[in-house]
C-alpha cells in the first residue's frame, strides 16, 4: 500500500493531465445538442477505466445517454465493492459569468476551475486513479470493484434504476462507494450518514369554471388564489410544525450517539445564514438548524402560481390556482403512506367553494440511513483519519439521492457517502472547481480505503 | 319626434347595413398589425359623424390610435350632452370558436354576429344614428352634442385621459353619455348608478438571496411562497371581512333608497351562479350577493406566483414569491388612501424572516355614484320606460369605467350610464352578438333621451 501511494505522489502531474482532458468534453446531458459530446465523454470513461487495468470495460446505450460499467473480480472471498459516479455535467450558463471558458480547464490558487471538476468528473477520477495505481504491473486488488458511471445523473438518472434491476447480478456488491458530496472544509473530511426522503406532489384548487373579471365578480366568487393561500398558510402552526395530523407518528427521536455526532459539527449557523442572504432562518422550534435540515421532515412549496402574472395589471379573478409541494422523510416514513396523508389532508381542508385535485408525480423515495455499526464505516473512517490527518464529521444531508436507495432496496448494499467536493466549489454555477491538494490526498485515501476493506469479512 | 322615431322604423334596413359594414373593420387595438385597420376604421367613423350632420369632425392622431370627435352646438340655452363611445375591439382569438369569420357580420336568430357587434361599435352606432335621425334635412338637435369615440379602450385608454386634459373646453358638457354596458334582459333596460373603482398593487416577497435547493435547505429557512401564502390568508377572517386596519372606515352603509332599488331587481343568484360553474358564493357575510358586488370593497388577489411552474418538479426553495393584488371601492374610499393602508399593513404583517415591498401600480381610480336626484336620470328613465315598456332597473356595476371619474374630474360632469348590450352577448368572447331589436328600439330611446334632455334646463 505504502508503495502505491508512492507511485500515486510521483504520478501527480500526469493525474492532474488526466483530469484536464476530462473536463474538456462538455458533456451537458440536459443540452440535446451535446449528445455526441456525451457520447465521447463515455467512450473517454470507458478508455480510462481500461487503463486503469480495469476488466469487462461497456459501454451501454440507453434511451437516453449511455452507462458505463466496468469490474474486476480477481480477489475471491473477498469484499466485492460497487463505485458509483456520473460523467454528465450541468449546463455551463450564464456563460459571461465564467472567468475562463468552462470547458478549458485552467488551475487558481490550488484550485482547477471547470464545469464538472467537483460534480462528478474530479470524484469518479480519483476512483479510477486509486485503482490504476494499485493495478500497476498488473498488481491484484484487495477487493473486487464494480465500476457504474452514468451520463444522466443532472437530468433525474431516468434510465439508471431499470439498468440497475435488469443487471443486479453483475453488479452484485457487499458495499456502495459514492463520491457526489462534500468535504466539511478542506481539511476536515466528512461522511454522510443520511438522506432525506422524498414525495412530489401537485394541487389544483378550482373555483369558478373561467376566468372571471375581478370587477364584476370580485366579492361575491371564491378566489381560487386565496383559498389555497388559505390551505397552505394552514399546513403548519406559527412555531412551524406540520398540521396535518399523522404527520410526525413515524418520526424517530434523535438518539445519544446521533447527538454526539451533532455536537461534534462544528456548525456556524450565522455564517451559513449570512451566505444565503439571511439574518435569521425559520423552522420547527424546539430543534437546532442542522436538526431541522437532517433529522425533521419537511413539507414544501417549490411552486405556486395562477391569475396573471405578466407586468402591469389583468383583473381576473382565475378559476385556478396551482401549487408544488415537496415532502422530505426521515427514516420509518414511507413515501407513499406520507404522500396519501397529505393529499388526503388537502382534499379535506379545501373550503366547499372551491374543488381541489391533489396528486402525488413520479419521483423521490425513502430517506436512508447508514448504520454507524457497518464495518466498512470503520474502514472509511480509519482511511480519512490517516490521509487527512482528521478524523470524518459523521453528517447527514437534508436532500435526497434517489440511487443510494436503489442501491439498498435492489442490490441490498449499503452505501458509503464519502465526498471530497471542497466548500466554495460552487457545484451547478459559474467557475465550478476542484480543489487540488483534496484531489491528491483523497485518491491516497481511497487506496487506503480498499485496502482497509480488504481485510474485513465480506459477510460481516 | 314622433317624424323621427317614424323615420327610423322606415330606415332600419339601411341601418342595419351600416352597422355591417361598420363591423367589417378588423380594428383590434392590441394588435399592432392592425393599426392600418385601425386608422381606416378612424376614417370611416369620422364619415359616419359627418353623414350624421355633426360638425367639427375631427380624427386626433395620438402616440397610440387615433381619436375622433364631432361636435354640433347650434341650441344655445340648451344642455350639452357629450357621448363616448369606442371604435375598437378586442382580439378575436381563439379564432376556432366562432361559428363565422369575426368580421363578416351575420345575422342569427334576431342578433348581429360579429366582433364588436356590442362592444361598443353596435352602442355607439345607435347614438350616431338617432343623431342621423334628427338632423335629417338638416333639422336642428333638441340639445348641442359633442361626441368623443376612441380607439384604445380595450388596451386601458391609454392617451384618453391626456386628451381630454388638453381639450377641456371642447368637451364641456352639462352631462355624459355612455353606452358600454348591458341591459338587465331583452326586455328590461338598465341604468348602471354606480361603479366600483379600482386600485392596483403587487407585492413582493424575498427570503433567501438566491433560489436554494429544497432538500438542502429546506426545513431550516423560510420560504418566501408560504410567507406570501400566510400573508394573504391573513387578509381576511373567515367571515370574509378584510382585516387591514381603517379598510372599512369610509364605507358608507346602503341607504334605504338603495335598498329599495335592489329589491326591485329580479336576480337569481342560482342561476348566476351556475353560469359560472359554481354551486355556492363566497363572499362578506351579513350581505347579499348584488351588495357584495355593488356595495362592499373587495381586495382581490389576481396574480401569484413563485418557484417552480412547469411540468415535474424542480426541488426548489425559492427567494422571491410575488403577488398582484387589487382593491375595489366604493364611494368615499380615496385610492390613494387606501392604497397606503393596504401596502402599509402588507409590510407590517411580513414576517422578520423575510422582507417584503408592497407597490401601487398606476390605473385604477375613484369609485362612482350618480345620484338618482339629477334630472338627466329623469329624462333616461323617462325615455327608456317609453322605447321598452319597461322601468329601467337602477344598477350598479362591481366593475370600474375610469373615464367615467375623468369626465367628473376633469370636466365636471356626471355620465349616464344607458347600455344596450344584451344579456350573452358573449362581449371579449367568440361568437359576439348584439340583439337587433334592442339596436333599433334603443336607437329610438337615444331620440326620446335627447328630446327629453332638451326640456330641461342645463343649470337645473
Amino acid at each position: 500500500m505504502e508503495q502505491t501511494l508512492k507511485h500515486l505522489r510521483a504520478n501527480r502531474a500526469a493525474n492532474l493531465e488526466t483530469l484536464k482532458r476530462y473536463l474538456e468534453f462538455p458533456s451537458v446531458s440536459a443540452n440535446p445538442q451535446r449528445a455526441g459530446d456525451i457520447s465521447r465523454c463515455a467512450d473517454f470513461t470507458a478508455k480510462l477505466l481500461k487503463q486503469a487495468g480495469l476488466d469487462e470495460v461497456a459501454v451501454h446505450p440507453t434511451p437516453g445517454h449511455p452507462l458505463v460499467t466496468a469490474a474486476w473480480r480477481g480477489a475471491p472471498g473477498k469484499p466485492t465493492v460497487l463505485i458509483y459516479g456520473h460523467y454528465d455535467v450541468q449546463p455551463e450558463d450564464p456563460l459571461d459569468a465564467w472567468e475562463q471558458p468552462p470547458f478549458a480547464p485552467w488551475i487558481k490558487n490550488d484550485r482547477i476551475i471547470a464545469r464538472g471538476s467537483a460534480d462528478d468528473k474530479g470524484q469518479i477520477l480519483m476512483h479510477i486513479q486509486a485503482i490504476e495505481a494499485m493495478r500497476r504491473e498488473n498488481r491484484p486488488l484487495p477487493v473486487n470493484v464494480v465500476f457504474l458511471i452514468e451520463g444522466e445523473e443532472e437530468i433525474g438518472s431516468p434510465n439508471l434504476p431499470p439498468f440497475i434491476q435488469t443487471h443486479q447480478k453483475d453488479l452484485q456488491a457487499d458495499i456502495c462507494l459514492v463520491s457526489d458530496s462534500a468535504m466539511w472544509s478542506t481539511e476536515i473530511p466528512a461522511i454522510t450518514m443520511g438522506l432525506r426522503g422524498l414525495v412530489v406532489m401537485e394541487v389544483t384548487v378550482t373555483g369558478p369554471s373561467l376566468d372571471l373579471h375581478s370587477g364584476t365578480y370580485g366579492g361575491a366568487v371564491a378566489n381560487p388564489l386565496e383559498a389555497l393561500s388559505r390551505m397552505i398558510a394552514s399546513l403548519k402552526d406559527d412555531q412551524g410544525r406540520i398540521q396535518v395530523p399523522g404527520f410526525y407518528d413515524r418520526v424517530q427521536p434523535i438518539t445519544e450517539a446521533e447527538r454526539r455526532d451533532l455536537e461534534e459539527i462544528p456548525f456556524d449557523e450565522k455564517a451559513y445564514l449570512k451566505k444565503i442572504g439571511l439574518d435569521i432562518g425559520w423552522g420547527e422550534e424546539g430543534h437546532t438548524l442542522l436538526e431541522q435540515l437532517w433529522y425533521r421532515p419537511t413539507l414544501e412549496i417549490n411552486g405556486l402560481w395562477g391569475g396573471f402574472t405578466g407586468a402591469g395589471i389583468k383583473t381576473v379573478l382565475p378559476s385556478q390556482a396551482h401549487a408544488k409541494i415537496t415532502l422530505r422523510l426521515v427514516p420509518d416514513q414511507d413515501p407513499a403512506e406520507m404522500a396519501d396523508l397529505v393529499l388526503e389532508h388537502l382534499r379535506r381542508i379545501a373550503p366547499p367553494w372551491v374543488s381541489v385535485e391533489a396528486n402525488r408525480l413520479p419521483g423521490g423515495g425513502s430517506a436512508v440511513v447508514v448504520p454507524r455499526e457497518i464495518p466498512a464505516m470503520a474502514a472509511a473512517t480509519q482511511a480519512l483519519t490517516e490521509s487527512f490527518g482528521h478524523k470524518p464529521l459523521f453528517i447527514r444531508e437534508g436532500g435526497s439521492i434517489p440511487v443510494v436507495a436503489e442501491f439498498k432496496n435492489l442490490l441490498n448494499a449499503y452505501t458509503l457517502l464519502i465526498g471530497f467536493s471542497p466548500p466554495n466549489a460552487k457545484t451547478h454555477s459559474p467557475n465550478e472547481n476542484f480543489h487540488l491538494p483534496t484531489f491528491h490526498t483523497g485518491t491516497e485515501s481511497l487506496v487506503r480505503l480498499l485496502h482497509h476493506l480488504g481485510e474485513q469479512n465480506p459477510s460481516a
